[in-house]
């Protein structure tokens, strides 16, 4: 049985009003439009309004209403599985890639990686419970609507789910900071792969970093010690790509 | 004659202060020091603060600064010639390789570039003097210290400082989200390089892109129609720095 976490969110703005209607993957609780806002004549926005149950649209005058939304003309609160958890199975095709997040953060830094591994083809995030930041709306927004089309796994402990993984013939690929690791590309990346990125601060923890079978590393070519783990995500989601569409 | 424009410019945090004091590029002008903060006990800080002279440094009671900088207990007034303008001469070395932002708008993501480009090896950044975000302290501040191991050229006219690089055997690559161009990692980033990036919103002109030698893609797999311009750049620079570590 797949448990859930079925909360309820509110996302603001033309596109990512679109993508969550036209995920068909959620409940749209309510959309707020605002009067004579540019949203309001968006012809894309309004093809989508037509299947949400306009009982569950409403016009509004923007007095009352947040900077936020003001700027952006369009609300949209929608509830549904948005969220899963360890008892719900991971993505098990053949060249099935997972991004796992030990302890990020910073929900600007979650929405950002959202939104590049989900241009990289990667399937579904695992993030843990406790000490990082959760799926919140800020994290959402920042994704531009990419979050549609991800699933998300809040887990309680990272190193079970990476053995879990791992019995399932994925390779763990943690990316640490380290003159010892191997490079970057010269990891095989086609088969079904879980790439672990790690906290702004400290990285990967050491007992995660265990778990993992390969530990590549982006060598620093400057001053910096390190990037910035949106940036490092990045590089290591389109090398995984490049080797994909170079092999095929 | 190389021409700048030597503001005075102010950062906050520790390793940011001990990087423009390091570099040696920079007039310091003033040190702000919160007393009894974790700043004032920070050894490598005070091993750095050696070289500056002890008269603009200053020790100060946390009451009256602003809330970013008592988080940090450290800002750093700094000024000399950080923005080159297009008389003064580009690296030239065999392998350069420079960033060329076509109006870039957000500093935030100016200073994220900064950080990741400098990670990759890149030297130096050029970027319009209209349309897009200047050099602000909070791009600086982003970049986490990076910018001051990074040339910046505000230029006027991007198109001639392209021709101006062409002239001198750099190859310039333009990034765009095009299904005609080629994929970002099939072009050869081995010799002098110009990697041309574009504005959040629109992408690199179209003026811009036929000054271009090589139009890269990066193709999206997934509902997104584009990527972040800081996830994109960190994804072409860091396939630019694997083809010069493979070629090794």
């Amino acid at each position: 049985m797949q448990k859930s976490n079925s909360k309820t969110f509110t996302c603001v703005g033309v596109n990512s009003t679109i993508s969550i209607i036209k995920s068909n993957r959620f409940r749209i609780e309510k959309v707020l439009i605002i009067r004579n806002s540019k949203a309001e004549k968006d012809q894309k926005l309004n093809r989508a309004l037509k299947a949400v149950n306009p009982n569950f649209i409403r016009k509004v005058n923007d007095r009352k209403l947040s900077s936020r939304f003001k700027t952006q003309g369009v609300a949209i609160t929608f509830s549904g599985d948005l969220i899963l958890n360890e008892s719900a199975g991971y993505p098990n095709e053949k060249d099935s890639c997972l991004l796992v997040l030990d302890q990020v953060e910073d929900p600007q830094n979650f929405g950002q990686i959202i939104r590049t591994v989900e241009c990289a083809g990667i399937k579904g995030i695992i993030y843990s419970k406790h000490h990082s930041v959760p799926l919140t709306e800020t994290a959402l927004q920042v994704s531009q609507g990419a979050f549609v089309n991800m699933k998300f796994y809040e887990v309680t402990n990272i190193r079970n789910e990476l053995k879990k993984l791992k019995k399932n013939n994925f390779w763990v690929v943690g990316l640490e900071n380290s003159v010892n690791a191997s490079p970057w590309y010269s990891i095989d990346y086609s088969d079904k792969i879980a790439i672990v990125v790690g906290s702004e601060g400290s990285g990967v923890r050491k007992k995660v970093l265990e778990t993992c079978d390969f530990i590549a590393t982006i060598p620093m070519q400057g001053i910096t010690n390190s990037l910035n783990v949106g940036a490092a995500t990045s590089a290591i989601a389109f090398e995984m790509l490049r080797q994909k569409l170079e092999k095929k």
